[in-house]
């Protein structure tokens, strides 16, 4: 981050016409854009909400309430604007992007080998660092991959340890049964990985839209374009990000809390405080998408607001 | 609220295309907007953020960090487009309006009388009834007038019992002698009250603005237009109109909870949840205000995502 432009906009911070501190988390997110844009007045102009979709082979093992078939056709109602992430990046006046992912070949069901090959692993974050937009000014990385709950299960299950109960979650809907088959492709699929650097768990037992969401991430990094982090599955592929490099991650902010159990515990893990705690547990972004407006806010008051000086306000 | 509406987006929210449940609060407040506004697809086009500022004798009693001539320093900063919630409401695409309630003319210190007389209060709440656009499809009631955090605590403390100290808090940012001397004025101006009638609350310790923004609620309420309630002081004029009638707030949500501890009890006290929880305590209706486009998302989500059936998604 640019530590001139935060600390002009720390400073700008204390002279608006408020109450030092009144406007609570705002004035952190306002610094941090201010250091992400290298600009001391930052502004959210050119959102970009940009969704990956992936299918899992681990949909094998009985683990999500939804048939596989409703990744292509959530990826056709994408492109149709009939999903909610169409309408929240609407309010947001965000552009929305749709990359999908080899959708007639899964990966390979986890719980029995690797869910891609290293080839596979890597063109995936590819695709994600080529979605990306030169000129977004805020990224939200989205999602869409019936399964894919599980696959972020295995990921936090494996980088964080703790027991693939702690990391499994009801999903799109899945009963006590699903929700048991879940924790067992978990607990095979990592038992299975032995000792793995992050990337290798990626490949091991992540999708392809999760190493996509990877590779948006370390593009915006490159791009200095800060990011808002989504739900479980956005916020495990940021997780294996930061095992690798505990930096990794200072462009990111956590947009929302979901209601997916694990979410909370995956944020404590990536020692991020979410913006919003609002009972969502969808994905395809809609989390940050919806955050999109609070950073909007936070820019627009800060860079926006008359100081003491210019308004003629006594000071308190 | 709409019986029909309501029952309609019902029905309507569980056919769209996202697992049941999954967009959280955003589902609520859906069904709430349609209750009021009475239609099934509720939108979020033409929002209003309304602000009235009043002064307040009980300042002598040196309950505020900033000096009372601010309030009308403020009010010019409105005019001008300079404070906070100028580009909160620019950002919810509000239109925004300031009532300033006869800031040359404080109301009497209440420790030593009645604030306002029966005259004055009426006046007060016909400006905030009148204040309200018939256009509007949702209405933020906000606020300016320094020394009004003594003001709402006294109300509130009249209203719910408990100690002085329960209600306030540090304002704009007294220190702890100010602190001390803000309870002292509640403890005076409550126990000088006697038994009171909501409205005798309201003129015994309350303030124009306090006033303005309960009859800006009940014009709402009129119109049916739904409310957001913002801060600690928003909601002691919302909690006057409470305690007179029980249902009295049900066209009502809590955008925020304040960093002004106080907000949190109240809060509990008018039954209210709220939707953010970002550490602001700015009042100018500014969490309300934020907290615009969260209600507009949820309207949009509702109304404008396809059905399973219109997109050819197949349910869970």
């Amino acid at each position: 981050a640019d530590g001139a432009a935060m600390a002009g906009a720390l400073s700008r911070n204390g002279q608006l016409t408020k109450p030092p501190g009144s406007l609570g988390r705002l004035e952190g997110v306002a610094i941090w854009l201010a250091g992400w844009q290298g600009s001391e007045k930052p502004r959210v102009l050119a959102p970009q909400v940009a969704i990956f979709a992936g299918n899992h082979g681990v949909v094998a093992q009985g683990v999500s309430a939804f048939p596989a078939e409703v990744t292509v056709q959530m990826v056709a109602n994408f492109q149709h604007g009939g999903a909610a992430v169409n309408q929240l990046a609407r309010v947001a006046g965000a552009a929305m992007t749709v990359t999908a992912l080899e959708l007639d070949r899964p990966t390979a069901d986890f719980t029995a080998g690797d869910a891609m090959t290293a080839d596979e692993t890597a063109a995936a974050l590819q695709a994600g660092w080529d979605a990306v937009l030169d000129s977004a000014d805020l990224l939200v990385p989205g999602e869409m991959g019936i399964g894919n709950t599980t696959s972020a299960a295995a990921i936090a299950h494996a980088l964080y340890g703790g027991t693939p109960e702690d990391w499994v979650g009801r999903g799109t809907g899945v009963d006590d049964q699903g929700l048991a088959r879940k924790a067992s492709a978990v607990a095979r699929g990592v038992g299975r990985l032995g000792t793995r650097d992050p990337l290798g768990v990626l490949a091991g037992v992540g999708g392809r839209e999760i190493a996509a969401m990877a590779g948006a991430i370390l593009r915006a990094r490159h791009l200095r374009i800060p990011v808002l982090l989504d739900g479980f599955i956005a916020c495990s592929a940021a997780a294996v990000l930061q095992a690798a490099n505990p930096q990794a991650l200072d462009h990111c902010m956590a947009a929302h809390v979901s209601a997916e159990a694990a979410h909370g515990r995956l944020l404590t893990a990536l020692r991020k405080e979410p913006l919003l705690n609002l009972g969502l547990r969808l994905g395809e972004g809609s989390g940050a998408a919806l955050a999109i407006n609070i950073v909007r806010a936070a820019a627009e008051c800060h860079s926006g607001m008359a100081t003491f000086a210019e308004a003629g306000v006594a000071g308190g």
